[in-house]
């Protein structure tokens, strides 16, 4: 009986206006994201059909010309749609199932609504994916993948450190009060730094919906796991580091409720 | 009777010195952005003469040492001049014909308004190309032009999909009640992430005065249509979107008026 | 007698310690950031023997690997080291003759206190340019020059055109009331532009010190009225389409005092 | 005894738990920003395995293509980095030896406190870059070293020059009381900027702490005094022209105290 009212209660919050609002919100910024920033990446290699950035890719030879300028392209795109993305949907949605989740573990956001939000999230991107998949005619470029070269624990690393620092900026401007125009110029220039260091290593994930998208569409699951395990875990050291070091919100076992 | 009472007042509202000022500065700024933006095009198109990076041209063998950098050139000029232009013009201009009609569908600006404002934009275009044309000599390779490789389809979903994100950001600027540095600064951005997507499809158009301008010069309007009905599209769609759906505007039918 | 009241007036304000604190800001700040600028052109330069990006170069043969992702490193070095030069000095500062010029064109500035900073940029200029010199030991890919194929008459409308753009944005942050943090950014915004659009035709001067600098230390005047004629004739054309057009300062001529 | 008196104030200030909580930030800031920053360089140097940029090269032959457009990923990595990593710390941190012995030399920050940051802020450098070999293997490309053909002096003199302007703009930000979100945004656009004018000549040390991690986990000392003498001395050089001249603090003697 206790768990029925519990489940009542949820049920009545997931399905209230605002929850849904939100749902719909994270479902259109992340689908509006991907596919800007996955079009960007699936044009980029049909043009330069022999070089394409974000895929995994061996290095035989010289790299061709021009090889080294694309990552700048697409460390821009994503960047760039992040903010502007988040922006469009009113500055405070997460796009990113690693930041709900970080957000659902320091009890800033309640578990079913993050829940919720992540689903939204990978819906966004499978539809995103699809979508290019029907115009484009083929996605397979757009999914992440560990680079030949480099082993999973560094993958995995990398991963973690990028979305380490991301969660670590989104806490902050939590905290900070800022603009609302602020946040997602934040979030954006912290994606362009992830993107930065990590596009070489695994064409850079730091997201789970961007990288389940395509992955879904293509049926290509290598090494999946890296670009969640990585993300996820980066959030929550983050999370952590932030809650219990850095800005200490708890001092007794006490506060925590 | 009652149709020219209307015209009267539409004509006095036209005439009145605020809306021929709002005239002025939407074709002195379009004028000023593209002058700036297509003269960046065609010095670099002059200077490496084998490689127009906003010009149609078939991939055939592999690109030129360089063309993959020379994308970044022109997505940062197309940017900062949209954003200076509208921000030398005092922040409240539109600079491109789609928003102008999403504002009119929307009922946020009055219809004859925005006719009035797309003839400033357009007669903008064809002066800065004219202009170019007389001081360069050339300005074909300003002419936006669907690359070869892309099929029209994808390049009409091209263009809505960054003009639906370029609205969409106009929207929400209007309604935060920025700053007014930071509108500008913000649409610049977005017509910089647009032409990251889009200038190897379209050599990006998003801006059917952009795209008029240098046609009308050159005469060469082939597959024209493309650059007016993707951001035609694109801002309708982004408009619907916004006043429906992530900010509801209208809960009943007689809020509409 | 009324002359000589006249002198010793102007000459008890240029010699207040607000003027001359104005005058030494000019002179360290164009200093400043003509020393950071043009050393990155000159350790460039020196890097890749083969291709001064900055410098006139007749355009034989295909251009050398790398020669187009060459400008955007200049475009980023002018852009923020003017910003941040800018900042360092309080963000009330030119940094330009042409800005000074056109802000006692339109009666902003007293005509001796204009004159007094021309001769501070000029004279940072001289000194970043002597100082490079002894530490470099060749300053001459850094000497503005029109680049080859490019004709006298595109090469100052290049200027003006930039020059204008940069104005215009000047005038409207003194107007616009901002923080003093947000001038220098939009200025280096403004000059990362003018560099986008011009750095192959002129080397980007649309700074007279900026260009007087490097010219005067080598001895090389050729075509050097275009970085004054230029620049000059922008600013002024942006200060009347500023004040009569744009926003309107004066409605009958009583106003002009 | 008075000694004895001095030295328990002083011990109970640095065992104050806001001394230790300010020396955890500047540990963990510039660990998280160099671990950033220098996987990014060692992941490039690891794909493109012919042209790390960051690391003294001779310059035979031409340079393999895409070597120029390197230093811009550096760049943007290392502005970033900074930036975030300043944010995520609280946008109180100085994350630089050098910014810190400024402070102390201008009386804004207590000596032992100032020795507590360099020390926090060294150990950073250390840990990540022990990290990074752990992760990576080898972190020698990491290592800021003198590229050939730039001698010492010119050497010193680039690292004097950037970092003088990151402290001016260090200065300034403290003064204008910016909002907590600026200065981070500044000091990395100015470590950009660093790295736009040095990154050719000496890989861009402008920070003690960055030169020093890499050098002391692979022991490569050669000619490291350089990225100590440079910065250091820029950093007071910026001290004393900030406090003395363009923003004078101290009008007579007893303004010292």
């Amino acid at each position: 009986m206790f768990v029925s009212r519990c489940l009542r209660l949820v049920l009545r919050d997931v399905l209230s206006q605002s929850c849904l609002h939100h749902f719909l919100l994270e479902f259109v910024g992340t689908a509006l994201f991907l596919t800007a920033s996955l079009s960007a990446v699936l044009i980029k290699a049909d043009l330069g059909s022999t070089g394409p950035t974000n895929h995994s890719r061996p290095p035989e030879g010289p790299p061709p010309p021009g090889f080294v300028a694309c990552p700048l392209q697409v460390v821009l795109v994503f960047g760039l749609s992040v903010a502007m993305a988040a922006l469009s949907m009113g500055g405070a949605v997460h796009l990113n199932p690693a930041v709900s989740i970080a957000m659902a573990l320091t009890l800033r956001l309640r578990l079913w609504r993050a829940a919720l939000y992540v689903i939204g999230q990978l819906l966004g991107g499978v539809a995103s994916s699809a979508l290019l998949l029907g115009v484009m005619g083929d996605v397979a470029p757009a999914v992440n993948q560990v680079s030949s070269g480099v082993r999973l624990h560094q993958a995995v690393t990398v991963e973690t450190l990028i979305t380490l620092q991301l969660v670590l900026v989104v806490m902050v401007t939590t905290e900070l009060s800022l603009p609302e125009v602020a946040t997602p110029l934040l979030v954006g220039l912290t994606v362009s730094l992830g993107h930065l260091v990590a596009v070489g290593a695994t064409g850079c994930g730091m997201n789970p919906a961007r990288s389940f998208g395509p992955a879904a569409v293509t049926l290509d699951f290598r090494n999946h796991w890296v670009f969640w395990a990585g993300p996820i875990l980066g959030a929550c050291v983050a999370a952590l580091l932030n809650d219990l070091l850095l800005r200490p919100r708890w001092r007794c076992p006490g506060d925590w409720w």
